[in-house]
């Protein structure tokens, strides 16, 4: 079989040998290998809940795919949101036709997140639909972990520090599409789990999300929104890479708005700022951490202020429209 | 906005109004109503987690459609498996174009299944596709409770429980499709949220498992070879339904492996039987519960055996290939 079809998906005997035979193989642990209807595991106290279903295209890109995207997403919701990554659902929606080598290709990607990660897959499901019904493939995460740390109240004052250079998913898939050419540096994805970003809770972090659909300030607009604070940035405190520069500039995007999908922007306690960025540039993929702004400023609550290169002052808005479809 | 856009798939401020107006209005509760990237829930004890997507075909069909089944898939999953369904995510992939009314219904329809199951939503993902790269809707939900059963040891002469009618999902999929016309009487979707079924762990029965894709031959089998245990079942026994008879006839179909979405077969301790199938006849969905077989019999260890009406006995083996596409 080099092509997946529709029986795959029937819950018959093809279906048990490919999980067996392609999914156990990858995934397989006390968990998943009984291919139970669900798992039981244990996790006591408070525990958190995430999905996200993803529909990228392509499917392969510079710095990552749709599997390595799949575990970091979820990854990432749960390390922004307090909780300690523990165990992930998988779920495929396959269009009849797919090549088998690229799910390998997919299954070795997430094998790899995984590792990364620090979870295991516990429960999954596959469902193949016919050629045109969907676009290759289709993949649902949900996670699940315990909970190690609440949101702390913010105050006026309070620190904003981002872990490195936004928008660098959205062009490497503009760059990927053929969108955009850039003839400099290389563009890679940022994809990534976050889980190294656990050990800041209870050292100073208050609140935390990763940079995703909606961009930087889409993200700063929501926090300004649901705390009913002003929140100030100022652009040049925020370490743009040069590719998302030039692709700003050539098509015309505002960089605010563009993706990542292995960033986060933190508020913290004054105090802690400077052990929190020390920790930061430790990582790989934090060696430009910075702090880009404040709680409070020039703004109403509830809005989102940018002080711009040229010194201007900019209300920003969320991100209305769509940008870039499919990027995650 | 009378048909869904790209653009609500942003992550931007459109998608807040719809998440707001569209998906509160009907799931609103004190975690989902946070909007944030994940929930923080109580549970204690070990917890069962489940996921599945949902691609049928059409999304509207009688006995059901894509939100109910969505419910009543995933909580199922979690009922057979002894864990007490508590909280479920909800994950769409939409294709641009499609008509806000629709969506409506579902989530009308998941809310109404939400209430029979006693669960909540607590968290979720929206993504828009192109038109084209969907079919429609595809709904993903994960669910996690906590474990209340853990299977028991098998023996042989444990009695087999059907709780009602096979394969009426199948063929009232179907008949929706226009593959066949039955012109007797009505034909159903089983689809239902089987909780009321999880009195009876602690009460005798040993092993469950919810009738889906492959339909009952197939998890039987499936049954036979995780246990090593042989398993027979009398076709005169099992209830199947006039519209499914008829279907299996007309279409040359064999009913064994016809799916359902609200029916479950059961293995119970032989002193525990009557008591349970007492219990199951309370239920309106149960009126037809009986024993349609028994564990050991005349068959090897791992194999299913059907004494057919007319007296041959048949070796079953699970389903190969694939009887209908997008069924559930």
């Amino acid at each position: 079989m080099d092509r997946i079809s529709l029986s795959l998906g029937s819950g018959g005997k093809l279906m048990r040998d490919f999980l067996r035979e392609g999914v156990l193989k990858h995934f397989g642990n006390e968990y998943l290998n009984k291919l139970a209807d669900s798992t039981h595991i244990e996790l006591s106290g408070k525990i958190g809940f995430t999905t996200d279903s993803f529909v990228i295209t392509p499917l392969f890109f510079p710095g990552g795919d749709i599997g390595r995207l799949s575990v970091a997403g979820t990854v990432n919701d749960l390390v922004v949101s307090g909780i300690r990554p523990g165990f992930l659902s998988l779920s495929l929606i396959i269009e009849e036709g797919f090549p088998v080598n690229d799910l390998e290709l997919i299954f070795r990607s997430i094998k790899k997140a995984l590792q990364e990660a620090g979870v295991e897959i516990v429960t999954g499901d596959t469902k193949v639909v016919r050629k045109g019904e969907a676009d290759g493939i289709y993949i649902n995460t949900a996670g699940i972990g315990k909970v190690i740390a609440e949101p702390a109240e913010l105050n006026n004052g309070d620190p904003i520090v981002i872990t490195g250079s936004p928008g660098d998913h959205s062009v490497a898939i503009m760059v990927a599409r053929g969108e955009f050419t850039f003839d400099g540096e290389d563009i890679k994805s940022d994809c990534q789990p976050l889980n190294d970003l656990l050990p800041l809770w209870g050292r100073g972090v208050k609140w935390m999300r990763d940079i995703t659909r909606g961009g930087l300030a889409t993200i700063l607009c929501e926090l300004a929104e649901a705390e009913s604070v002003a929140v100030s940035i100022e652009e040049s405190d925020v370490p743009f890479s040069p590719p998302v520069r030039a692709a700003s500039e050539i098509l015309g995007i505002d960089p605010f708005y563009l993706a990542s999908e292995g960033k986060a922007v933190l508020v913290v306690a004054p105090k802690s700022a400077d052990e929190i960025l020390r920790y930061l540039k430790t990582l790989e993929y934090g060696k430009e951490s910075r702090i880009i702004g404040k709680i409070g400023g020039i703004g109403k609550n509830g809005e989102l202020v940018l002080k711009t290169i040229s010194g201007g002052l900019r209300i920003m808005e969320p991100l209305t429209g769509e940008l870039l479809p499919r990027i995650c």
